[in-house]
């Protein structure tokens, strides 16, 4: 049994707490934050919890293997520090860090130490993104002309980040894990305009080897939700549409084909369309949270290495990182450096 | 009575000649396209019109006051200069012609001329801009935190254009019109996946004054049509669906309050979130091409200048070419030059 | 070469007009209204036709083979009567007469004098409709359960029929169509609200051998438009929604099946459910009246009769009939008589 | 405090026991079910319940003062006339029973004994229904013509009861609240197609005083999920799409007024159509099954009827039974009988 202490019980650290209750290979023993309201009300559900105020009581607790650190990202760094000095597995919520120091200095401590450090990239762990995954490496969207995502809403507004480091880490998760490839350099786009100096809305550009294209819009500040990713092959085309509860996936035999014809008398392009059916294929609804769970608590018992263990969430950090240097110089193209392979 | 000739019977020429025919002021006398078979077509429906392959037969015919160049645009500007150097009013689709300078010679031509330069850049006349224009002009939006338009489908790919030229003109030249102001920058990226030369995605952002920030989002190459703009402001939101035929515009009562609250013990920020009702007003549903060829018709007979003249047209073309210049060096931000006023 | 004369140009009939002079085989000779503004406007397209405001100088015209009557209903049968007695074929707007009487004294006329009597039961030719009868009679819906069909929205309210009789004809003749069997009785039911006898909102249930129903709802007062079929069969289900411009139809791989389980302890059923992919095929997007316009000018050319023809337009009348009769009593059962085959 | 033991936690047995749990009133002392694989779920995450296979466990318990029946409709009547001769409070999940004679029985024996019936009717506490209510009691909605519902998909398929049985009584709860008048008479058709006797596709028309119509369709076999109501008034239309989770309600400015205008020359309607603006106001998101707790704890702690009490769920199970008799009639109209008022 894996006995977890949960730190920070806002927006996501519930969600965590009721799936490491529900896995049968892991036991939530104490609950953290700094605001009892929140305390209360967890143990109004789980009145069992241990509840305290003072994070150092579960870093420091010998009855603690795993660590889940679900604070706002500005203090991941200095908890996170705090439980792999200790010899605690941790996991941290996504952005990973506020820099990618701070990442490596996390990553070299937990070889030291040898402990594992997963972070909660969720998506990749729905049916979507596998059924995607699947359709891509099988080859059925043939080679890959772009990948657009768009993921807007109201809120929630955060305090330490702005709407690139809050939501786009979900994107570019995503990117990475569909696409198998790293970007070669970026350009980001956006503007603030509420008072402080967070970006609200903003747009980032990936450019890879080959033409692939990638595209992420981010917004705080839409009057509607959106949560649509498009991908372009040369095959097929496909539509996810996050929030369309029956037909997620939806993919298009649709596509163009270009021929130079070069006859004596003219030199012209032949356009080919081709429209041919839709397909929705039946997506798996188990909640991908209680797979994460399933995934991490499988790691430590079998000591492996996750797909979301932090060198998977540096790679995040140095993409946000390229897109704050581009976005602050207005649209500069910004270099990706030397990465270890994916 | 306005005697009208039109080149180009392509795609969008048939409903131009409809709307003239229609129109209690203006004739269409002759019809000019290489292809017959497009002719032969066009005379099934209006047997008394004439047709012809030779373009000179429209431009230098005594008969005919306003020549109406919906060819494709490489062959605007010398299909304009002669009609203009016959004394001929002209109707240009849009993109106006290939380049700033081409069209800043035909505004010299015509303004030596007396002659009238239009651009067709139909969307201004319908129902839902003026709509939105009459919204944000009373005030309802507030101030204008970003303005967002995504135009996607397959096809109709363009042989001389890239996917910027082909469909952005229409996002730009809304954006000027609803937004009332000209961008300093210019960043666009892209890509081409087709064995030409030419982008089929592409995403362009504009820097205004004051944080304003507009995006515009265009793709040959997407399995789904979408025409989706969402304006951002500080008093309400809106979302225009062209493909709704039902509820087109849709106004949102939403927004967030930030304030900046300084207290000895902390300083964090106070953000409110405001989720009110949402509206969709009826919309006028007159075709905009109808109120086109009406306000072209006007202008010459009133004998001012139309909203959408040779300056419009010329505004539009240096945010493309601006565009073309930065998608061509990845990302680069462009400055916009001098320009007149709007 | 067909001569037709068209008979009201007031909604349908510019429609059926466009359609006959684009055929090769046909040639529209004359147009009838009593609305001359009406007239005016069409011939300001087609400025070769001839216009007249009484209709027997179309009947009576030795130049016209076919008689197209798009009046109101209840204008249906003298018209038709008088032109079958000069002689000509004739095309009917649906529904065919105001009573099966009128239309049987028609057939029989008809037969008589050796002319093809045309009902424009449009939807037959859609793509869509087309294809649903392929996927059905291929076996791929398997046994049909239901047939639930929606067709309401906002007016246009007629002055001399109910709902049921405007707009149920569309869904009993697809019904009719697809389903390849009569019903044996009919429930209906419905209300008005304006001020006349005449229902507004209806609903009809066809009782159908071996557990098959089918029902229609038709609404002229609903602030949406939808035009919705939804068919349950036991291998596969589809829904056919006639406003989705890409994704017509779908068909969803899902199913219920039940196994009584008689064992000695219990008696229970055991469901089990089948959700699998949803696939919407490509639809053939050729205007359906263009067709029917081919349809009926082969009939007549090659002397066959239509699949539309007056026996499919009574069999319609037989179940408008009954409606009525169950409506007028309330929600009686209603058995539909003998019938020749379909 | 008041006591609860809840028996029958299969689907709708857990979100009631969360929702008394959180209730500051109310305290779930036990739970109850035959199947030890669904206690042992719920235990995982309230450990401290008490869980038990014996009703009576629960039903005689001196520790419990209201007794929650959440089991198979046809084990209503007798568990809870054993609760209420124990002396208990009782709250049964729709619909209440299986014939109105349970429910009159349990009703005066409820009077006899003091005790509360409270069905739960959630639909009555969403936000939705309280806003619509709102809407048509101020007058905004005008005279009622039609109340139009639909609630299909696929499945839960009930092992006792039909499709009415199980799905109407949402709509018909709604009804009664929202028109405030109880029908006159039923007509109901359907049919079932999975080898037992029950309906699984069934159709209900109520007819009210002044025309006023209304319609529910239901069905367990269709492949998409429905949730739609529309209503149409004089002065305004609204549909109420439960699935939509943004705009859940949509208010049309829309209608149709005609008016007999009777000349000397002719006799005949003038039809006006009314097309403006449409609404979707706020609508509050708090849980309804909260609320349906809340109310039934305080009318237990204010000693009052809930609006949902025992004449309530009668009410509704003469419906039921009157649509059974019309369906098992193919159709016949089935007066209801004299009713308490509303």
């Amino acid at each position: 049994m894996i006995n977890v202490g949960v730190i920070g019980v806002g927006y996501w650290g519930p969600n965590l707490i009721r799936n490491f209750i529900k896995n049968p290979h892991t036991h939530v023993n104490v609950i953290c934050d700094l605001r009892t309201e929140r305390l209360d009300s967890l143990r109004q559900i789980y009145p069992s919890l241990k509840a305290v105020q003072d994070y150092r009581e579960v870093v420091h607790s010998k009855d603690i293997d795993l660590v889940v650190i679900a604070t706002p990202v500005s203090t991941h760094y200095p908890l996170a520090k705090d439980a792999l000095l200790e010899g605690k597995d941790i996991l941290l919520t996504k952005p990973m860090t506020l820099t990618s120091t701070e990442a490596e200095e996390l990553i070299n401590l937990s070889e030291q130490k040898k402990r594992h450090i997963f972070v909660d990239h969720t998506f990749l762990f729905t049916g979507a993104v596998n059924k995607i995954k699947e359709l891509i490496h099988n080859g059925q969207i043939g080679d890959l002309f772009y990948f657009d995502s768009v993921r807007v809403n109201l809120g929630l507004f955060q305090h330490d980040v702005n709407v690139i480091w809050d939501l786009a880490p979900h994107d570019i998760s995503i990117m990475h894990n569909l696409l198998n490839e790293y970007p070669e350099s970026i350009v980001a786009t956006g503007a603030g305009h509420l008072g402080n100096k967070l970006e609200d809305v903003a747009y980032l550009t990936a450019y890879f080897k080959n033409n692939l294209i990638a595209h992420i819009h981010v917004n705080w500040l839409s009057p509607v939700k959106i949560r649509k990713t498009i991908i372009g092959g040369s095959e097929k085309m496909l539509v996810w549409d996050d929030l369309d509860s029956a037909e997620k996936i939806k993919i298009y035999d649709k596509g163009i084909e270009i021929q130079n014809v070069d006859r004596e008398d003219r030199h012209r392009l032949l356009v080919s369309y081709r429209f041919g059916d839709m397909y929705a294929p039946r997506i798996d609804h188990t909640e991908a949270l209680s797979l994460v769970v399933k995934e991490f608590a499988d790691c430590i018992m079998e000591n492996r290495p996750a797909i979301t263990d932090g060198e998977a969430g540096l790679r995040i950090l140095r993409i946000l990182e390229a897109a704050e240097q581009s976005i602050k110089t207005e649209g500069a193209n910004v270099p990706i450096g030397y990465l270890k392979e994916i």
